[in-house]
């Protein structure tokens, strides 16, 4: 288990990596939930997005990522991306020497315990043709129905500011509901951390009886509960820092943050992805090189 | 001027680079206007999309685009991305020993033959605010009128596969053009390698009286001007060939390359990002290194 350089396990940062700033999404539960954690976050934003890189690719970036994330020493790390979860968390796993949590076995584990009908996922292109949330509801109850849409265009409307009463957004959204809409699932996970800036218009358009999942609010609830397991819990109940790291245009990271983590970040450091590439090539982390890194490409 | 390694510099290639595929549109107008040549393509779908990028890396990138397409001892380059455009066409020309074309300034050159009066632009975010279409129109005609409208949505809408009488299609850009339909210009420029691909709802929103230019087109005019000038047409009429090389997923490139080019593309060559940077790195390249990127980030 990783200790901060004072010894004090539970003072040690929760790492947490996305390939941009959705991640923002879950830091902002992280915070609510556990005010008194602080909190590392690197968004990898010049290499943004993943979903439409090979298997290959998206694995070693997240290795690397990861790789940045252990110089602070963290005490868990968070995997705060759809496709990084889906192509990578068993390297990191194999990888980082200490607890690793992904946004989507968090979220499937929580839908399940919501309801014995179908379940709805909606996600980027790559994470539904990953196949990842019927694996991880499939890995607790292999009989589950599962009601997947692909909504590519979600992220750029994010991306591009769209308010959710925007009649694009209510067109676009309708669009792509229309099937879980007749379906009517009594749970619909958001399965791309973007979605919960859409959330209001989602829950208009499915009804008060669909409850909408965010992966941010599982992914938060189980980092307490393994925390609290491993008696890692700051025992500070408020006071909690962010630190963000972005990879390329601090200007612009500083500039959505607050859309996405509903707090502007002021002071985002850049790292180049150079030394991202340098810290998983260094030979004193045997079993991090690009040997590890499977050539998986679909 | 550069010669092939016969020492024959009409059979040289013409090599085009672009951040993704959209850059098929204008190889596509380049293999009509000249069937005999041969062209080197690069897409650099590992790191696209440039325009969410800070100049520095941009200029970075497409530095090492136009570097690894010197390997092939081109005649002429064309830089078929607006982003790298705007934000590298000076570094490239002072690097590159050839001719270099960029998709900014044959389109803006061409509008302002085609009318009197204001010039539409739409275009991605960045390309719009970087100015650049104003820039290279008010450096032929300073008083000129330009009416510029960034789309961020179009890219994602063109890769996602929407047809153009889609009405989710129709109703965004419904949307992006309603100034541009009350100001009605006489001229449109399709500022995006990939709004070919919507030429049809756009011309049917805009109406017969609106022209519209698409970069491939002033760029293959272009092309074929200054090969002419400096006598290195190649000597076939037709017989012309196209060589694929993608920073990453090869199956994706050769699926959607039909889409963008209007024939498949079936053996895409990959070259890693690794590669291409150190082909910049090379000593014997003076004025390519790391220095040359000026830290321009706006």
């Amino acid at each position: 288990m990783a200790k901060d350089r004072s010894g004090n396990i539970g003072e040690a940062p929760i790492g947490v990596f996305d390939s941009g700033l959705g991640g923002l999404t879950v830091v902002r539960r992280l915070a609510a939930v556990m005010p008194g954690e602080t909190i590392v976050y690197l968004g990898d934003t010049a290499r943004v997005p993943y979903g439409i890189r090979s298997l290959a690719t998206v694995r070693q970036y997240a290795l690397e990522d990861a790789a940045f994330l252990m110089r602070f020493f963290p005490k868990l790390i968070v995997v705060a991306c759809n496709t990084a979860s889906a192509a990578a968390v068993e390297a990191i796993e194999s990888f980082c020497p200490v607890e690793v949590v992904d946004v989507i076995r968090p979220s499937a584990a929580y839908a399940l315990t919501r309801t014995d009908g179908a379940i709805g996922v909606i996600a980027t292109e790559a994470t539904v043709a990953s196949g990842a949330y019927e694996r991880a509801i499939h890995a607790i109850d292999p009989r589950r129905e599962v009601i997947s849409k692909a909504c590519p265009l979600l992220v750029p409307i994010v991306e591009e500011g769209r308010e959710q009463d925007d009649p694009i957004v209510l067109y676009v959204l309708g669009d792509y509901l229309r099937e879980l809409q007749r379906r009517r699932p009594a749970v619909l996970i958001l399965g791309c951390t973007h979605y919960p800036l859409l959330a209001g218009a989602i829950g208009k358009l499915m009804g008060p009886q669909v409850q909408l999942v965010e992966s941010g609010e599982s992914v938060a609830m189980e980092v307490q509960r393994r925390l609290r397991a491993a008696g890692l819990k700051n025992r500070r109940a408020e006071g909690g820092s962010l630190r963000c790291f972005t990879t390329d245009n601090v200007e612009r990271f500083a500039r959505l943050s607050e859309r996405f983590g509903g707090r502007k970040v002021d002071n985002v450091e850049l790292v180049g992805t150079d030394e991202l590439r340098c810290e998983v090539a260094k030979p004193d982390r045997p079993g991090l090189g690009a040997s590890t890194v499977e050539s998986g490409g679909r």
